[in-house]
C-alpha cells in the first residue's frame, strides 16, 4: 500500500503514518520526492485498507497495490477453474447455455419451455420460483411448487437446473430441489446469504449488481469462497446507465476485464440487461465473440402471455436461431459449444 | 396506460391489443393519428403493468400515466406523515438530526460519541452492530453485544437508537433492542426483508440503493406500507456515479423531487454519499436548505482509530460546529431544528 | 404527442392545452380518464416539442409519440444507407475495418503502422493530426503537416483515409487532404461544425460523446443529413460509466439499437472504450457479432513509444491475428470481411 | 509518479522502466516489496503521463502523485480568486447571483425579465443569443441581433452581461457585446474555443460538460488559464446519471470538492441540471449552502411562452422569492449575498 502525503504535511505527520504501519506489522518505505513524501508499506497488504491511513493527519491519498480479493484471482488460482455441472463443464474453453422462462408459470408452460430448450442445445434450464419483483403487488413466484416443477421438468428433459434463491430462509429448501442456487443482482452484496452459500456444496451462480464494479462483483465471490465453496460461476448482466431505450448497459468488457484477473467461469445474460427481444440475440452472440464461457438467456414459448418479463423472452424457434449462430462464432476463437448428449 | 403502435401495426395487432386491455376489466380508447394508432387503456390502471402489453404483436412502446406507487404518494396521502419516535418529530417542518458512529466498536467509543451528538443537538442516535462489508475479510461488527450498547447508552443519553438489519433472521432480535430498524443501501431491493419489516410497529428507515431510481425507492417503501408499518423515512445516500473523487454523487435533488411524489419524510446522509469529512458539512448544510427533513451523520470521537469508515466521520466538534450552522438555515427557509428536551 | 393532465387539473388548464395545440395547427384529442384527463395532439408532431406544452398550468407529463429525428430513421429511409469510399463498401452486409495509429508522428511511423493495417485487411486508414487532449500540455498533433503525410501514405498504401477536424476553421483544409472526416466523442454536439459538415460531399465518421444517449447521436446525424450531407457513419466508442478498471463502458447493444431505428452504418471503436490493449481484440469481435458493419482500431508499431494512448493501440502483429478471427465471425452471422484487393 | 510492477515482472522489464524514467529526465526510486516491485519516478511529474509508462513491458499501473493541471490548482494559487466584474466580486465570500430568460426573444422579453432580475438582487444577467440546440429544427437564437438587445438592456438596467459563445468563429463578435463569455457544457471540451478564450481580456464563465469528471473540468479552465487569461468561473449544471425524472442529476458535492484543489469560484446552475421549476430554487439554496459563490437561474416573465427550456424558467415572481431566502443562507455559513448597487 502506497501513502501519497500532502505537500504541506508535517513530521509527525510521517512519524504517525510510520507509527500506524509498523504496529500492523509491515515494514515502512519512506520515499521523499521533490514536492511531497510518499509512503509504502511493504509485507502483507491483506492485512491493510486504506481507511487505516485515510483518516491520518497530512494524508492525501491511499492507494492499494494488492486487488482486495485473492481466492477469486488468478495470482491465487491460475488456470480456469472448470465446473461440472451433472456432466456439464462450465468455464475453461468449454461454452454452454442456460435457458428456460424467467418465472416457472404453470407445467406446462415449464415443459413447452424446457423441452425447445434442451432440442436447440442448452445445458442448463432456469426457472424462477421465487421472483424478486419492484412492485408488491406484482407477480412473486410459485414458490416451492414452481421449485417441484423444475426439478420433475429437468429430470424429464434431462438437464441440470438453475433456479435464485431470495431469503437465506429459503436456502435449504432451494437446495433441495435446483442443482444450482442463483444470486440475483439484487442480493449481490447480501453478504450473510453469500456466506451461507459459501457452505453448501452446489455451484453458485452470481450476477452482478447494476451497480457493482468489478471488484465489487468479486468481493462478492470472495465471500462465497472464503467459506470453502469453490464452485462460483459470475454473470454480467448489465449495469445502471443513463440510455433509456434499454433497461441496463451491457458491459461486455466486463467479460475480458473479469477473465484477465479472475479463474471464475464468466456468464452473461442478455435478456435482462437489454429487456428488449431484438436485442437478445445480437448481444449473446457478442458475449460469446467476447470470451464468454456462456450465456443465460430467457424462453418462454408464449412471451406475450408471460406473467414477468415477456418483453424479453425469446420463443423457443428464435433460441434455435441463435443457438445455430452461436456454434460458428465459438468455433472462431477456438472454443466449442457443448450441447447436451443426445 | 397508453399503448402506441408501430406504424405498421396491422387491424389484427391492434385487435389485440383491444382484447388484452378488455380481459383485464379495463376500457380501451382507440385514437387513430396521421402517422399511428395509440390506443389507452382506460380504468383502474394499478392492475396494469406495461409488460402485460411490451410483448404483443405490433406494439412500440407502452406509457403508463399513474405512478406505481400508491400507499407512498401524495395521491394517495396529501399532508406529510409526521413520526414521532419517543418524542422526537420527523417529517413535516420539523427537522432532525441522527448522529452517532458508523460501527459500534466498544462501550466507552460509543459513549463519548454519543454524549458529543447528544450535546450539539442530534435527536437520534445512530450505530451499526452488523456492518455489511464489501470484504469477508473486514470487521462485521458487534452483533447482539453492540445492540445491547446502543440500547445501554441510547437510554443513558436519552436518544432514540436506529441501527441496520442485514439479515431477514435477525429481524427480532435487533427490533428488541433498537427504536429504529434501518435498511441498508444494499438491501433496499431485498424485498423479503422489507415484507417482514412491513408487519413490525417500529419505524423503517430506509436508504436508497445506489443504483435505484426514485420511484425504485418509493416502490421498495410501498412493500413496507402495503404490509400495513406506515412508519416509513426514506434516506438519500448518493447514487453510483463517474466521478472518481468522492465515494457515490450525492444526488440532492432528489429531495424536493420526492418531496412532490411523496408524503414520507425524507433524510440525506453525506458522510456515506461523500466517503470525505470535508465534504460532510457542507453537503449537510445543503440537504437542509434544499428541504430535507433531517440528516444522518457519523460521529466519532478518535475518525482515525474508527474500525470502519474512519474518513468520513466527524468528530464531536466538528459535528457541533455543524449544528450551529444548520440552524439559521433551517430558520432562512421557515422550519426549525429540533433538539433534545433538556 | 400526448399530455397527461394532473389529476387535480381544472377545465380552464385544460382549455389551455387545448387552445395551443389548436394554435400549433394541429388537432386536440381528448380522452377523459377515471382518475385524470389525457389530451392527444394529432397532426404531424415534427412541429412539436414537449417543451411548448411541460411549462402549462395543469399539465403533469408530455410524451412524444415520434422519434425527434426524421431523415436519420428507418421511417423515412428503410434500407441499410450503404458508402462507397474509393470502392470499399460501408453500411449493409460488408463488413470493413478501419486502423492506423491514434496520432500521426512522422512519416516512418505512419507508414509502418499503414502496410501493417493494408496487409491485414484494413479498408481505411486512420490518423489524427489534430488531436484534441485533454490536457494543455499534451502533444496536439502535427496539424497539416501531419495531413500531408497521411494522404501521401494513404495513397501509397492505396487505402482512404479518415481523420478528425477538431475546429470548424480547419474544415476545408482537412478536407483538402482526407476523404472521410472524423467528428470526435467530445464535438459530437458541436452543432456549427456539424452544420458545416452537412454542406460537404465528404462521408463524415461521427462519433458517439460519451454522455449522449442514442437519440442524441441521431440527433447530431441528423444535423449533417439535414444540410444535404447524406453520408454519416456513426461509431460507438464508449459511454461513461462508473467502472474504473477501464476509460468508457463499451455500449455495444447500441449497435442493434440503432440498426433498429436508423439506416446508418454504425461501427465501434473499442480502443478508445477500453483504453486497455487486452481488451480491444475481444471487443472488437464482439462488435462484429452483434452486428456492427465496422470497427475502428488503433495500431501501432511500437505502441511503447506512442505519443498518446500508447496502452490501447495494437502492433500489426496483434492486429493481423485479430483480423482472421474477425472473418469466421462475420461469416457466422451471415455477413462477410470486406478487405483491399490486391 | 508511481509504476506498479506486475508480480511476474522481469529484470529487464523492471530496467525498461528504470531507463524511460531517465530518459525523461527524472530519478527511478525502485522499492522491491514482498509481492511486487514498485518504483517511484522523482521529480518534476508535470513533465509526464500515465500513458509514457502504462504501454511498457511488465507494467501492471501507473498512479500520478501530482494532479494534472497546475494553474487551476491551490498548490498554485492557494486564495480564493476574486474577478471585478463591473464592480460586482466573483469569488472569497461573496455571493453573487446570475439571471436572465435561456433565450432572448425579444426586446419586451429580455427587458422584462432583465428588469424583474434587477428588481430581485441579481448582479449579472444572462442571455443566449447563440443557443445550442439537440436538435436541428428547433430554435437557434436572434444572433447578432440578440446580443444587442443583450448589451441595451444590461446597460439600461445597470447590470453586466453573460452570454454563450457556441462558435470560435463568432468570438471577436460576442466580445464586443457582452462581459463574461459563457462555454457550454457541450463546449467543455472543445480545446481551441478555449485556447481562443485564454487570450482574451474577459472573464469565462466555463460549464462542466455532464460527463466530464471534476479533474476534467479544471484541466479545461487550464487551457484558459495557460494562454494567459487567469479570469474563470466554474459552474456545475448536472452530470448525466441514471435517474429519468430529472434532465441531469446536479453534482453539488463538486461545490466543497473544487473549492478544496482550486483557487477559482464556482457557481452552480439549478435550472439545465434539473430542467422542472418547483426543483430549482431548493436547489439554488442547496447550492449556497454548499458554499458556491454563486448560482445562474433562468427567469422569463411568460415561461410557457419562451421558446427554449421553459419548464426551468422561473417567472421574476418567483425569482424574488428565491433570493429573499437566500440571504438568510449566505448569512448563516458566514457569506454575503451581493446585490446591485441602488
Amino acid at each position: 500500500m502506497i501513502i501519497v502525503m500532502q505537500a504541506k504535511a508535517s513530521a509527525p505527520d510521517i512519524e504517525g503514518v510510520v507509527h500506524r504501519i509498523e504496529d500492523l506489522g509491515l515494514k515502512p518505505h519512506i520515499s521523499r520526492g521533490e514536492f511531497r513524501t510518499i509512503i509504502g508499506a511493504i509485507g502483507d497488504e491483506s492485512l491493510l485498507r486504506p481507511e487505516f491511513f485515510a483518516g491520518l493527519s497530512g494524508v492525501e491519498s491511499v492507494m492499494p497495490i494488492m486487488k482486495p480479493y485473492k481466492l477469486a484471482s488468478r495470482d491465487f488460482h491460475a488456470e480456469d477453474t472448470i465446473l461440472d455441472i451433472g456432466g456439464a463443464k462450465i468455464g475453461g474453453d468449454s461454452i454452454g447455455v442456460c435457458a428456460g422462462p424467467c418465472s416457472i408459470e404453470s407445467e406446462q408452460q415449464l415443459r413447452e419451455a424446457a423441452i425447445g430448450c434442451r432440442k436447440a442445445g442448452a445445458i442448463l434450464l432456469r426457472g424462477g420460483a421465487f421472483k424478486p419483483r419492484t412492485s408488491p403487488y406484482a407477480f412473486q413466484g410459485m414458490g416451492e411448487e414452481g421449485l417441484k416443477l423444475l426439478q420433475a421438468i429437468g429430470a424429464e428433459v434431462g438437464l441440470p437446473t438453475v433456479t435464485e434463491v431470495v431469503d437465506v430462509r429459503d436456502l435449504e429448501l432451494v437446495a433441495r430441489y435446483a442443482d444450482v442456487l442463483q444470486v440475483g443482482a439484487r442480493n449481490m452484496q447480501n453478504f450473510r446469504l453469500l456466506a451461507e452459500l459459501g457452505r453448501l456444496d452446489k455451484p453458485i451462480f452470481l450476477k452482478r449488481n447494476p451497480a457493482a464494479t468489478i471488484e465489487e462483483l468479486l468481493m462478492s465471490a470472495e465471500y462465497i469462497l472464503s467459506e470453502g465453496n469453490r464452485k462460483v460461476i459470475l454473470c454480467e448482466r448489465g449495469v445502471r446507465g443513463f440510455e433509456k431505450s434499454t433497461r441496463y448497459t451491457l458491459d461486455l468488457s466486463a467479460v475480458p476485464n473479469i477473465q484477465g484477473v479472475s479463474h471464475l467461469p464468466i456468464f452473461v445474460d442478455p435478456s435482462h440487461a437489454t429487456g428488449r427481444r431484438e436485442l437478445v440475440v445480437p448481444m449473446a452472440l457478442a458475449a460469446i465473440a467476447a470470451g464468454a464461457q456462456g450465456v443465460m438467456v430467457e424462453v418462454h414459448a408464449h412471451p406475450e402471455k408471460a406473467m414477468s418479463d415477456g418483453p424479453q423472452q425469446l420463443t423457443p424457434d428464435a433460441f434455435a436461431v441463435m443457438m445455430r449462430e452461436l456454434a460458428p462464432i465459438a468455433l472462431a476463437i477456438g472454443r466449442h459449444l457443448q450441447t447436451p448428449k443426445a
